[in-house]
């Protein structure tokens, strides 16, 4: 199969781009040293490359996503990274062989994993972002509460999610330090061996951390590249253009591609569409000012804004090798770990 | 089952408010008055009702949303008011026995009916919107160019999506007058019966088409709330507290709802969260400041603020009679018109 003959929209993953940033970043942060995030792509095929570069724990931020990943074999060092009031289901995979660690920060989620049957924890801790996490100097005292329990905890977790996209790296790397000097002092007070945290956006800069929970970098968006990440944008959206108008009086040309609201997410705004100015998005289009001339199916590429709500959108993501509409697919993979 | 016992994010429809609606809706616009748009909620069940309510015919955004309407034995009169370059599983659909009409605004998309066995079709009409239509004055030569191809031209279709939720709604009327004197212009020169347009914004105003095309009006969402219409919000967002922080020196409490942008179009802002304010959106979470005392594992509403991406993030609704966590969930349904 072409790339010609997909059904637009069409998710595609460039895969030399791919492996190109799985490399680097495995390069620079080997092994447990990095916890891939699988919200970013939801998609156990793109996790298996992840563990073939050499990250056997992952990162989930649903319960969907750790089944998935263990019914796809890659459950030896499972993190879910947030707090859940109901484990049963995370209980049922422990049960089953799988390693599952789930985040908490207050009793209720404690109590949460008690019952569930989760028995390895981290303790969330607010390290700026004002989210999920307990205050810092409070993590000692749920530590405590939770080996009481009976559960093994295994040290602590903090997002510095606020500072990913901060434009200016150097404020973000003084601003990083100071967060992880909250989460060190509170991994002094809880103990064990796990202090995990970070993103694609402080990965270079975030040395305290004794694993990275990045995601983003693996397939970016325009958001993270604007943020000067070194990584490649893997991923792109194959459009059609549906129809094109003429310019008129004082209205310029302007051409509409099938992908919209429906197939990109918006809270980075709006995408861009290579060779043209983006006007607004509708539901399945996008209106854009073409740069040169373009006619109804003609394919477009679009670079989504932000990676992970715009993967939960698709059923599917091509991998593709080379580009423009003779670009051969290599396989079809499924983002099978999306709803909750 | 009753509201408690779901997993959350779950998406509640509240019978009564939806069936209200419904009644309203085909009380002002009865029959083949309507033609409800599925894109605003992807579920069969609920275009079921629609057509229980008198309505017949449906538009749809998608192929696969006419697909699924056929599958669901709801392929009567079925318009895909869209553009679309590729016919070809419309065309196994009417040679299966639905009736299937597509939006053309170019000899391309013209061609691409011939091409994939559609044999009925609407001029798309450019009305004000800059998105798909053919400009009014060439409407009739594409018409006849569709008729000299062999083709059926049941009439015009114009969308004034532009005006939907104007704040003045004078002003709002004013306008679809101008975009449907366009249509009508264009409908003189194409002939047909069909003069199809409007929404959920200008169902009251709108007394030009022959077919209103209004889907938002079943589930509703805060902007077209805002906007005046007097139907009720149907639909509502379940979200669980999973972090709650106490008010320290100048930041006040906050807490965590476990809904965000994997579970909400985010194109219009945030959503509201009842009894709380937003502060911010995150993949799985939502920040707010509760308005009275709140602790981790309560249940909380949140109101989407545009339903169409809101729904293409679900899997299922869950029908549901009264409020609160006793309240009954009559039936789930599955959001079975996703992807492309």
């Amino acid at each position: 199969m072409r790339v010609a003959d997909l059904t637009t929209p069409a998710l595609l993953v460039d895969v030399d781009a791919l492996e190109a940033n799985l490399s680097d970043m495995a390069t620079a942060l080997p092994g447990s040293r990095m916890r891939p995030h699988v919200k970013a792509h939801k998609t156990t095929a793109l996790a298996a490359r992840q563990a073939a570069a050499g990250h056997t724990g992952f990162t989930c931020a649903t319960v969907r996503e750790v089944e998935g990943m263990a019914a796809a074999g890659l459950g030896q060092d499972l993190l879910l990274a947030n707090e859940v009031l109901d484990t049963r289901r995370l209980g049922t995979l422990v049960s089953e062989g799988a390693r599952v660690t789930v985040a908490i920060d207050s009793e209720p989620t404690l109590r949460a994993a008690v019952d569930g049957g989760v028995a390895e924890v981290l303790v969330d801790v607010n390290v700026g972002l004002p989210r999920c996490g307990i205050a810092p100097e409070r993590a000692g005292w749920l530590a405590d509460r939770a080996r009481a329990a009976g559960l093994t905890v295994r040290g602590v977790m903090g997002y510095e999610g606020h500072l990913m996209m901060l434009p200016d790296v150097a404020e973000r790397a003084r601003l990083t330090q100071e967060c992880m000097a909250r989460l060190l002092a509170a991994h002094a007070d809880v103990g064990g061996d796990v202090v995990s945290g970070g993103g694609s956006g402080t990965w270079a800069m975030n040395t305290w951390v004794t694993e990275l929970q990045a995601g983003s970098y693996a397939l970016m968006d325009t958001a993270y590249t604007a943020a000067g990440l070194p990584f490649r944008q893997a991923l792109t959206l194959l459009a059609t253009v549906v129809s094109a108008t003429d310019a008129t009086g004082d209205m310029p040309a302007f051409a509409v591609a099938d992908v919209g609201l429906k197939s990109l997410g918006m809270d980075h705004g709006n995408p861009t569409v290579v060779d043209g100015q983006v006007w607004f998005c509708s539901d399945e289009h996008t209106t854009f000012g073409p740069e040169g001339p373009i006619a109804v199916g003609d394919r477009v590429t679009v670079l989504p804004a932000h990676v992970d709500p715009t993967v939960a959108l698709h059923e599917r993501m091509h991998l593709v090798r080379g580009t423009g509409p003779d670009a051969e697919v290599l396989d079809v993979w499924a983002v099978d770990l999306r709803g909750w």
